[in-house]
């Protein structure tokens, strides 16, 4: 093989794809299992994910698991009380350690051997192997894990920025929900057959809003530049005198390393303060909000995990690649750590909005993959109201090359 | 690589398999994902494909889909009254625009977002796309469509010659069923997991009729070759006054590229007079047939369309091939426009004889499929009585190379 | 090509994994599909498989069928009372000839086309064929089929040195249980998404039972080997005096093609004396044991092939290749000929120990593929409890290369 062949389209298929800038991506981008795995390895494995809520720790030995691909993760609070992430892979002849989603232990166990690991992921007990054995050299393998307020991020990437540092700029910005003293009060897994990006291209736009999504189109503006752009001055006007950043905050095609970012208010059709049902509250105000106005923000932390903050609730999305044409839609409902189910909020209405929203999209985004599976498939141009998709599409073809 | 690699069986492996001739195909055929790859191209996406009745489109706005391998199409009767038919992929990131199997609309508006086509495929309204962009561009892409007595046929291929030319010849004999003026009574989706090409073969021969369809050879002369030569002359002679054209027409292995076809009547026994449990009518007879008697016709047209006409009802087989080892055996059920279920008929005593012969057929077709996946299969010679399958075979492979 | 790379990575890939003694595996053993395909070849399709019991086949024309991968093959006692084994693939078209899965048959009559075979395979009839087929040349074909004890195993390797002989030094330790009149009580599959390497190296080791196997482990010293060293010297003692070989037979790890097999006497705890829920009795004994006392043999016949014979009953196990990820756990439980089910014993209490431990490794096994599929894994060092696996792994590699 020569170095024309080493770097080629049999090596690399994504760099004889003929995309048109503008357009939807070519077909093989959403069906081939090449393509596939290298998304896997630059984007998936090389960025932060989100994993999950401090809120889900809370105590010494409290722990998660973080499925990703076919990875699986433990999270878990420390007997320092450090939020540490392990492979969930035994380190003797490679059993899962942890198989409950959650819990509280004292020690991984693995169920197999019974070989114990610390908290720590030090090998703290086995039987019977040979004299010589050095447990020191068997702990659970690490990965990345670091926290912005609250929120618990993985990295498979040791190389990765540090999230603090790349969030740093916003980090006012979402200072105002405190969502380190808020809790996870529901989440939902939506699995769709199609490629992941056809998923986050479908978050990423506002086009379909109003012909696909009539729950969502009767208050978020977002449907509408035209309403957006009108109702804008007012809401931010409210928003600052409320205390929130009214400015917005744009990394969401870094191209240093650095953890992707996006934060940016949108109005809400009067009379509705939240994403509800009737557009009225659901659950107490987070963190130092003072009243309902002000809008909603949207915003995105990483390559695959975006939000909806609202003054009474935070929508989290990660779109998690599971397959060449499937992928998981994780969604987390965050109220405030004191909200109590019954009294203070009812989970049928807090979730209403955005399981509503996303059984369309489910739809909506399965049949996007089907006709992209078509002969007849060719990638059209997009709108104006798709820029952060075509910005998407951009971004993600520097990072995949 | 050189001339010879190109041309070699790594890139045709059908060309290195060793048929024998009078055999039954080496299993390759019938296993190979290289070789469906090519039977999709060569075979179903090169000829006219059934599609649908024309009773299916009663008005203006009526359409049905189509479903042919992983594509989808949408076949309708547009403004001018033209049946027309389009791939069903939006020419803006490629959603399929349809999604109900069936129905009537003013035009065709893309679920996602909707971008509007009219019933004649023109991209009729969009929203926001930039200055410069030409709609007349981005019409619905479309196959061709044409209608023999009342059935739609579709083809990929641009190329292929004029239904109608080809089929001109057995014109005069379908002529007297006056399929035209027949109505879908019944439809129906038997998948098997087999590759094409053994539903085809078995569709073909009536050497398995006595041993596994006891309904069906209990009333079709078939099943014996000896009956069937003593049964005929008298049959025919009844066909002949009642109208029926007797003479055969054969042209099921065209080597021009044309449509194929096949005309045959054959005798059923005394006293039955009708595919049925007990052989007595279950429907009004079709078109101008003036009576019963003068036995059942036995019809093909194209490559995966086989059809049993009698002169109450017609059935129509269409066999698509889903994957390497899954087929959609599509049944329709024809009766005279004017029947009324219920009143003229029964829908259960209708569809008996085919649903009882049919689901013994999957069992039949699923049984050979694992046997020839075994590394114990090698192909026998087939018996006199399978001459149409080893005229299939041997048409499919001057067609696949 | 040339001889390098006929002899390279590309074509044996399991040469290219570096395996470090005294480990496990290195992951793509378990993963990678040209690996399964060789395993196929080398293991499954090269030894002697457990197929079935002789009182599964009472009378001339009994049969019942084998499934080994896609194969299936039928086993029957001839009319000269002969137990022989054939493919079970018609020799015309290839239709799978048995469709139930025992039963008792005056000849094999292929449910396609009705060509129909002698009990020892010969085609004996069949209709409309041309003239000069030759019915000589178009029996069932044969594999391997010979009896040990009454155990029926097939093999498809014409060249595998025979059964009887390979196993003659053993057969002696076996012949106390009398198998040959014994009778299949019980049998049951249980499917594990795992590949069949992990099956076994879990069945040959006790290191896990003390953890992950509570109820085996109330009862069998192999739990641990401290127990074990303590308990078989008065174990041995009493077997010997009821008239069991107390030597061990171990050629688990053959080098020259013939059959592998073991066996070796271990005790029970006290007062347990059967593998029971509480360790009492559950059936006559068998053979021609004289009584309660003298612990359980672990035996192995063949590369997949395991067993468990208490005083009372014997539990055989055939771990069989499904996928590289998939494999079937065949379990049969046989009693004495004349123990009848209701009066002599509870089927629910006589198969209760291996059902709750086989569900329990079940899981256990899943779990370990789900891990070693992660690129976390990392093969670990086995323990001196795992002596056995480490011995399966050796033998393994040295039989795939």
């Amino acid at each position: 093989m020569n170095d024309l062949d080493r770097t080629g389209a049999a090596d690399a298929p994504w760099r004889g794809l003929d995309h048109k800038p503008g357009c939807a991506l070519p077909a093989e981008f959403y069906t081939s299992a090449a393509v596939y795995a290298r998304d896997l390895e630059t984007i998936l494995f090389r960025s932060w994910i989100y994993a999950g809520h401090v809120s889900q720790l809370p105590a010494v030995g409290s722990y998660f698991l973080v499925e990703l691909g076919s990875e699986s993760f433990i999270v878990v609070r420390s007997a320092d009380d450090t939020i540490r992430a392990f492979a969930n892979v035994c380190r003797h002849r490679g059993s899962r350690v942890c198989l409950e989603s959650s819990g509280q232990v004292r020690a991984f166990v693995c169920p197999y051997h019974a070989w114990a690991y610390d908290l720590d992921g030090r090998l703290r007990s086995r039987r019977a192997m040979p004299e010589g054995f050095d447990p020191a050299g068997y702990g659970l393998k690490t990965v990345r894990c670091e926290i912005f307020q609250g929120l618990v991020f993985i990295s498979l990437n040791a190389d990765v920025p540090d999230l603090a540092i790349s969030l740093e700029p916003v980090a006012p910005a979402y200072a105002i929900y405190d969502l380190e003293n808020a809790r996870v009060a529901h989440q939902d897994t939506y699995t769709v057959d199609a490629n992941w990006k056809l998923t986050i291209e479908n978050f990423m736009e506002c086009y379909h809003c109003a012909p696909a999504h009539v729950e969502y189109a009767r208050c978020h503006t977002l449907k509408s530049p035209k309403d957006n752009d009108a109702l804008r001055p007012a809401m931010l006007k409210a928003a600052s005198e409320l205390g929130y950043e009214t400015g917005g905050y744009d990394n969401s095609m870094p191209q240093d390393g650095s953890v992707a970012y996006y934060y940016q208010r949108n109005a809400l059709y009067d009379p509705n303060v939240t994403g509800s049902q009737d557009g009225r509250p659901v659950a107490p105000l987070l963190g130092s909000i003072p009243d309902f106005g002000g809008g909603v923000a949207d915003v995105q932390i990483g390559p695959v995990s975006y939000g909806i903050f609202y003054p009474d609730h935070a929508v989290l999305y990660r779109f998690q690649p599971r397959d060449v044409q499937k992928t998981d839609m994780d969604i987390v409902w965050l109220v405030h750590k004191d909200a109590e189910e019954g009294r203070d909020y009812d989970r049928a209405s807090l979730t209403w909005m955005w399981e509503v929203t996303t059984e369309a999209d489910k739809t909506i985004i399965l049949n996007n993959q089907r006709g992209v599976n078509s002969r007849y498939y060719e990638p059209g141009p997009l709108s104006e109201m798709e820029e952060f998709t075509t910005r998407f599409i951009d971004w993600y073809l520097s990072e995949i090359d």
